[in-house]
């Protein structure tokens, strides 16, 4: 198919950490069928973070040059569980969590990819039927040193920590997927370096042309240090919240904000390079990465949320004012905060309504303010000083008076009313 | 069941390299019902020799103590293959060559072991249907270190030689068998260790009671240096003919007469030890060769075939004679001899009849004298001395009279008439 040098340059560059091989991949661009693009997914964790997206968006700028989509739901897989090691006790899935979590996993993948040019596959449409005789014939080829030259298994090995025998399968039986879909192109990170080689491997045994292997950048998490991953918190979720997402951006260390450009936006990479050149000339970093906040809304949600959340921040934090949606709490004087401990009412200056252990507010109102309901966490953010009155750092005591604002943290807020009736 | 102390003493340790573990064994004896002996054979080496009734001789010494045999076709097994290794091109058994092979091993296993107290299984009644599910349930507690802990499969690896993924499941399938049968004992030979113990930690992990591993010793073969092999052609096959057998047994190396009765034989150990003390007296030891031999051909035939054997082996061997049933070639002077380039007819002394290359007579003779249809190899038998006639070594050169013996290694003969028709 005809592409551009520029579109050329996109697919084969930004976003890249290696294509093997580029010559292959190149001329497979130039043929007049579209191309099969493989993509895996394990439906045990369903959550796509920004990190995953960047692998997504290479689908679809491939997508809009005619190419095609398979996406495997590794549901055959999550269905046995992972078997590492000598612990095999994470729970299993039942089907019905397997095909809620599918689900899942693809209403926020077709944020990014398009749906009419993707063709779903179900492990299952071949591993449910798959028998011993099928599982030697996969092995038989395939030896153990092979495997374990893996760098992961390589360095379990070198430890003396256990590899289980079911564990040198999954590299097979996702290269099998690659021979059944008739893959010509897979994607994954760097760290699937292996499987997609595997794929090659077993297609070309199987009389296959053996597939591209597509690897994307691993993504720095919004720590600026380590890999983007739920479990680390250090990341940016597909289905977070327009100001959520937004104010994650904003918490990005500046260094990020040229990668996360040319990694998760469309805007020319001339564009970008202005954008680097203006800050190492000493720009205000602030204005580039609002505008990258933006993007990264207006991706998975749309133009106005991206304006919506803009607002929502500079009115919350820029302004440290109380977001016009802040919940609202009404209480009476007489009968002090409701369900807190209140330690006096009417006390001190003449507009404080109510004084009362901050601990006690925290814990008791924890669902207003969306937290969860400890004392010892309350006691946290106390001794950490995340919690605020009026913009003022509140202590073990919290003095409020009608219309006061309690912050805690950056984003949740409670407005304060005196109920008159 | 009752067991008299001189059978409980046969069966520990007669023809016994080690049980695991012996006390639970000794219990288990003890038991009013029939235990159940496992035993497995890979129908691709059909063939019984000397070095397997070890083990099949146990099975029979314990039928007759009222226990059961489980025998296992490997069927399934068998019709994969052998997958060692890098060059997975063993020709892969035919569905009808597995059942061809599995009934001429039978019918050789049943020359010893009873087949009233035997039930056949085969693998594939239960490997037909495992699916790639069953093989992660299978292999997920296992992990690599533990099969590469096998002592083949560590030399293997230290030695950089490849181990297929699939050799890693040979002894979990085999295992698995001993769970699907309820093994109470398995049998096998010491280099079976591995594979038995495995069959021990899965039937544990599914709930059964471990097997006991009863392994025989390894037998030496008629060299008296290796193991008793078909490969190495140091064997004595269970259907070798009753004179091959016994020729075969006459070769052995003296000091293989008592372990030979010890492991091959139901004479009382007292009698064995008798004949250890004669043999160290200076007692000749063909007597009590001869008599090893007898038994074992009336073990696999009868004693009228031992008997058979042994004045066979008399008249020719010891005596020299050419057997009664030795192949004649009838030959006319004038022709020569029928097929052969004769060099001259009435040379030399007045018996002779015929002056002809002993390398010719052989190969146009080979099929009358059993060899193979090769000038080569004929012309190493007679380098080799391995040519006689009437009991004189044969030089290039075949005189033959009238009534002449050609012997060929030590049993092959071809008795030659004059046709005065």
């Amino acid at each position: 198919m005809a592409i551009s040098q520029e579109d050329l340059r996109t697919v084969m560059d930004r976003g890249v950490a290696e294509i093997i091989d580029r010559n292959e991949f190149r001329k497979l661009l130039d043929r007049d069928k579209p191309l099969r693009l493989k993509m895996g997914f394990d439906p045990s964790s369903p959550d796509i973070h920004l990190g995953h997206t960047v692998g997504l968006r290479k689908l679809r700028q491939l997508q809009e040059l005619g190419h095609k989509v398979m996406l495997i739901v590794g549901d055959w897989t999550a269905q046995i569980g992972d078997p590492s090691g000598v612990s095999a006790t994470r729970p299993v899935l039942t089907h019905e969590q397997v095909q809620e979590n599918a689900q899942t996993y693809m209403t926020q993948f077709f944020k990014v990819v398009d749906r009419d040019r993707t063709e779903v596959f179900w492990q299952s449409e071949w591993f449910g039927k798959f028998d011993l005789a099928d599982v030697v014939r996969l092995t038989g080829p395939f030896t153990v040193a092979q495997m374990l030259a893996r760098e992961d298994f390589r360095r379990r090995w070198d430890a003396n920590r256990p590899i289980a025998i079911t564990e040198l399968l999954y590299p097979l039986l996702q290269a099998y997927d690659s021979v059944v879909v008739e893959s010509d192109v897979e994607f994954g990170g760097t760290d699937q370096k292996f499987n997609l080689l595997m794929g090659r491997e077993l297609q070309e045994m199987r009389g296959q042309r053996p597939q591209q292997c597509f690897m994307v950048p691993i993504l720095v998490g919004t720590d600026g240090v380590q890999k983007m991953s739920k479990s680390l918190g250090n990341y940016i979720g597909v289905d977070d919240a327009p100001e959520e997402q937004y104010g994650k951006a904003l918490s990005l260390p500046d260094d990020l904000i040229i990668p996360y450009f040319n990694l998760l936006s469309d805007l020319p990479t001339a564009e970008i390079d202005d954008m680097s050149s203006a800050m190492e000339g000493g720009a205000n970093p602030m204005e580039f990465k609002k505008r990258l906040a933006r993007e990264i809304v207006a991706t998975f949600w749309s133009e106005e949320d991206a304006a919506a959340a803009q607002a929502h921040f500079e009115q919350t934090v820029q302004r440290g004012e109380a977001p016009d949606e802040a919940p609202t709490l009404w209480f009476a004087r007489s009968d002090g905060v409701s369900g807190a401990v209140a330690v006096s009412s009417e006390q001190g200056g003449a507009k404080t309504l109510v004084s009362l252990s901050t601990v006690e507010f925290l814990y008791h109102h924890h669902a207003e303010l969306g937290l969860s309901q400890s004392r010892t966490a309350a006691k946290r953010l106390v001794s950490q000083g995340a919690v605020e009155v009026d913009g003022q750092p509140a202590g073990d005591t919290l003095s409020l008076r009608d219309g006061s604002v309690v912050r805690v943290g950056k984003r949740r807020y409670l407005r304060l009313l005196e109920d008159r009736s």
